[in-house]
């Protein structure tokens, strides 16, 4: 069984074990406040034009997320989501347990626009009774999205204009960024995301690292008081170093950007070989899931070999299933998939 | 100016103002343990054929609904509800910052049905990743809907049966009961409500009383510890009698009936006076809450002489408006209203 | 049996009766936008000598407390209280429940100091793992105390002086406001606690009104999303007049001071009778509340006609126990229980 | 610089990193469901006489005690704690954030007794006004405590009883407990622990892996919802078998005991050293951690070379400082300050 259905099924990048092996015996104090956290958060804010900006390292997504949205928030404040984001269905109320109501949006393909923010803040504020509504104060898009759909900077710069004007922050889910910026129908960089988000996260568990978040807090009134979240949250890794060291690897000649564009090029081959057999996609994604939809029979034909997830059974019979590459993907499983899809 | 904007303008209907003065001197023990309370749970047991039932008596809605649900939901759980319902949009996120999540169910007029939760429990249950959604533990309806709409008992029986083959309880919202029951469209009795429900409760606050929402708990899962979470959320009146007292008399020689229905006749008749106009209507409420969709022109007309809500702008150009009447709407009012509708 | 063991066993003055009787039919906007709400907050600010103070009333004492906190408080700060604070030990967690820590300091008479808290803050601010401790962020006292003593105006200069210096608010708890104004002891005014406190509330339940607390903002940081979070924690009453006609009545001609005064020299009169007996007292207090260590056989005898709380067994074998007065206190009780006392 | 400040200053055991490796490029599912974390459960449960125990595997310390915690109480109820117990003092609040009251008891060495929590209970339970206060539903301890102390098996056996028979839970926090069963003065075992406790975990983070804890749940009811909790919490780990692996190894040939004996053995000749000096100690521990109380001299003379933990000043002058060992601390190191101290 080879397994596709999902981008955490393997360890780490080899140079991030080794240098972990590296490292091992050496002494550092904990929490974050060691050597090789400052290094990474160097390499990291260089590589964000931010020289400014503060970067914290976090182990996971859920984790990262509920403790950003708690630092930004007011108890009577909520953050604006699609309706797909992934704190508004997939992290167990997460937002919900730390008392902040998601303003879910509707979504096609996971994105949000400008104009649906700028009307829902319009209907939660110049009614009557707006004390009698939750008030959005927050923006959060995931990039690429749950869907592997990404926002063009044209998108991004009006979704941020729109925050700025309504003095809501604008908060980036980069879980899977490094597959994002890697898509070659991207014109976003980190530099970007900086610049127009008040905080976002470069997500390391999905792309190299055993696991890890590093968040990036460009807007200053987000700063202060970060890591008394992060702590109470249960996110400080005693050996926070285990956080640097992986980040610093992964920021050292630019491995994070390569080793997503290798996987995005595969998961693009698989897109293509579904493609050539006429196989619709649910979405539009050049990024490093694939959504194509099948039938019962090529599920069934494919689900010998390969492990993939059903993602949602359609209204006309088909059903849309996900495909998954990343850093470790080996090329020769995907030789394997694109000749076995060309049999279907 | 006259008021119809909404139910709660005036005081209290003058039996109870009678029964404040008269007991005014008297000292009772506090927090709900007098013997006024104890006299008004047992006329709202009776009226509920209900025996076996607790009765608790809050100050408002909101609070009713933050504590009821806090009651009944584990961490992780949620409780469903329309889009529309009180807790999703009108409560600035109090379910939330308990720390549950509401899900939402769409809906055109208030109501939700059987098949809409079957669906979302499985949904949210039979998904293998099960353990990142949010579970369903609670359906929550409003009795008449905040659109004045409502459920019949055939689709209550039904939304009660789903609810209990899927481990859900049913909460139903009666911060307007004594209207829905009033109405000469309702199939619905205290009785039905008490056996098809899990909690429920009779609104005071909008029906007779100067402030008071009275819980009515069947379901003996949610009876052991209310009255510590009606104390930590702030629910717990001091001279809890004053909440006794005003139940006793509205449960005393069917006031709480006779003065909703009169009500609710008022309604229809300023609803059949919008209607001969040939105004149509957004919800087809026949209950103390009228939803005409009227021009700017009608607007400004009516509101020279009559306070109303704006409720909502619609894509023709008309705008839907709420009337309500309620105990304290006098006949004298609804003539001139009427007389004035007929001008337009 | 007479009623001496709290100071909520009655109804209200009976000019707010008449009041509320008056007003019945009126017409009014909800949720304290009404005119008497409005005409409430400027006597009240008047005799606070604090114009621009900004004025809300909710309606009893826990949901008061744990709205102030959540408006004052960032998710990781505590607020510091008296061991024998109400907020730390008789409102079921409510403070904790909206997810902040008290900060116990104590105390053996129910106040606390400027040294304790200036400690206090060292301790968790001054600390290489202060991350790791929450940051006291507010200072909570009642006054008077739930013990019933005071803090003199030169005690409450130093509070505010530390507060001020290590940044925190100050917030005094006037559950009981009236009484402690009203000592003969006391040399602090409602423009002191003004001054001093960043905010705190007049007590309306348990002097003279049926319900309500006036809570008086001074700090202007706090003061701009107020509203909101009454509602969410299900505090803001629909029909806010009922509030704003009790204070309205209550600051009209000094009721509210002429009716504690007179509860006030009731108590020291019973006060008196237990001391000519030779009764110790548990505490020292000059307020409307007496704690005298009574013997079982007193406790059987007075027990007899008198309802009083059983507040501590001692070690001594004796037992504390409370009686309080209130501004519907007869001359006639009072007699008769000092009476009642002298032959013990 | 040699430190002794804590027990998290290096990596991980090095067979740890061996399994890490080994294992990278395998394919496995996400959180927590593939075979390592299976194999590890089943020699955990072996290791603590458990076989119907659930074992679960978290990151930290403080997201492990929040999580335990929230499954276990309702709303309205607390976890009793030592005053110096690290959920009350050293976690931000994490427990209060999650919406519960930690109830301190006054402590001189980190343990509390059966009569203590007999004794609250009984404070808080039967009493008249028990709807005001917290109530008691889980009881919290450290094996070893914060302090280096260890509970008897007397003593725990006294604990879980008065726990059982006031239907409390009993939690150990274990993030240290390879050094507690390792002290040449315990005589309690995992099979005790598991015994007598509902709950507890087995520290990984401080002895000898990168991080993890494994949770220990023997009572059923605490059971069935354990994995939400987790996500929510953000404490699900994708690639789950990183904790797997790391316990798996742990618990092969009893490396997590020898590895902690070893490093008692050490803290122990540190210990002995202070002694044969006349050294005062803080709190009389026989595990890994080691309090000396120390004068300016000697701390300014030692800190040259060690890092150590300034832990209390007291009054007479001295201040304790903290020196741990851990699975990685050196004989070199040891044999190095062992001369130091003689030379004090």
């Amino acid at each position: 069984m080879t397994r596709f259905e999902c981008d955490y099924t393997e360890g780490a990048h080899p140079l991030i074990l080794e240098a972990l092996a590296c490292t091992n015996a050496e002494q550092t104090p904990g929490y974050g406040t060691d050597e090789y956290c400052e290094a990474a958060r160097s390499k990291i804010k260089a590589a964000c034009a931010a020289p400014a900006a503060d970067v914290h390292f976090l182990v996971g997504g859920t984790q990262t997320n509920l403790t950003v949205i708690s630092a930004a928030l007011r108890p009577y404040q909520g953050v604006v989501s699609a309706v797909s984001g992934h704190i508004n269905g997939h992290e167990t109320g997460a937002v919900e347990a730390c008392g902040y109501k998601v303003l879910p949006l509707p979504s096609a393909d996971g994105t949000i626009t400008a104009e649906q923010v700028a009307a829902l803040c319009e209907a939660h504020r110049n009614d009557a009774s707006r004390e009698h509504s939750v008030q959005p104060a927050m923006v959060y898009v995931s990039f690429p999205t749950e869907n592997g759909t990404l926002y063009s900077k044209a998108a991004l710069e009006r979704l941020s204009a729109v925050c700025r004007e309504n003095d809501l922050l604008l908060f980036a889910d980069g879980a899977r960024l490094g597959y994002g910026l890697a898509s070659p129908v991207n014109d976003v960089t980190l530099a970007d995301l900086a610049r127009l988000c008040d905080v976002f996260y470069v997500g390391g568990t999905k792309v190299g690292a055993l696991f890890g978040e590093a968040v990036v807090i460009t807007n200053s009134a987000l700063k202060k008081d970060f890591r008394y979240l992060i702590k109470q949250k249960g996110g400080m890794l005693a050996k926070g170093r285990l956080l640097g060291i992986q980040f610093d690897v992964l920021f050292t000649e630019k491995l994070y950007f390569s080793i997503a564009e290798r996987a995005v090029s595969l998961a693009l081959r698989v897109r293509r070989a579904f493609a050539e057999k006429g196989v619709p996609f649910l979405y539009d994604s050049y990024t490093n899931q694939q959504f194509p939809i099948l039938t019962a029979a090529q599920i069934e034909a494919l689900g010998k070999d390969y492990a993939f997830s059903i993602w949602k059974p359609l209204e006309n019979g088909g059903t849309a299933v996900r495909f998954c590459t990343s850093w470790a993907t080996t090329e020769d499983a995907v030789n394997r998939l694109i000749a076995d899809i060309a049999k279907l």
